[in-house]
């Protein structure tokens, strides 16, 4: 799997609002996954997790995560980014969640009386496929 | 996260042809995570990957997997079921992948001159979400 950065055609498919799964670590070293939000921004990604959410533990234990990136208007086109969370910060003012749901929805998020993390992920190799072959942009 | 089994309407969920993610362990035990066609049948689920897929050795050193299902109408209703590789099974007469494919693409898989490999899934948890909220069916 090559390292980053990702051929132009491949970035611009990241900068859609897509369906996307993350997959951490359990803390028994277990596989999880999970829909998510995701922004990609500057060749990193942006997830966003509300406080309590076990996954933030799982991030806190275990770095490496995975993400695959399905094509919002067909899934048969998808990218893969292994890489790590290099930063978890507290995100105060709802702003990083406010531009995620901006992105997804049109709007800022709604609710506002629950504490925000978001995540970084350096993206460390990828992988992705156009209609069963693979995708090298 | 509740075992199974799951409730009837997220079986029913689980059986349309949805976009899905599934989560294995690399060897060195980080995460990947890669598109795939399921079909959820009797409480298991099936995957079926060409012989020369990496992720054949990911399940034969680490069984561990999770899958994420995205609703095929909506990805804001979603299943994870995480749970174990119980079976590799070669696929001698590409019987299963012609049996994915029909319920994907409506006729038998066309590449006929490669090996496939079936894995069953024994699903030990599970949870699901519809538009933010927990699903509980």
């Amino acid at each position: 799997m090559p390292p980053p950065p990702l051929p132009p055609a491949l970035s611009e498919f990241l900068s859609a609002p897509n369906p996307s799964v993350i997959a951490t670590l359990r803390p028994d070293g277990s596989p999880h996954s999970a829909a998510t939000w995701y922004l990609w921004e500057g060749g990193r990604v942006l997830v966003n997790m509300d406080e309590g959410r076990k996954r933030l533990e799982h991030m806190r234990l275990h770095p490496q995560v995975s993400l695959t990136v399905l094509g919002v208007d067909s899934w048969y086109r998808h990218v893969t980014l292994l890489g790590r969370v290099a930063a978890l910060e507290p995100d105060r003012e709802l702003e990083a969640i406010d531009r995620l749901c901006r992105h997804y929805m049109g709007q800022p998020y709604s609710q506002r009386d629950r504490g925000r993390v978001s995540a970084w992920i350096e993206v460390e190799s990828w992988h992705a496929w156009n209609g069963g072959r693979p995708w090298t942009g």
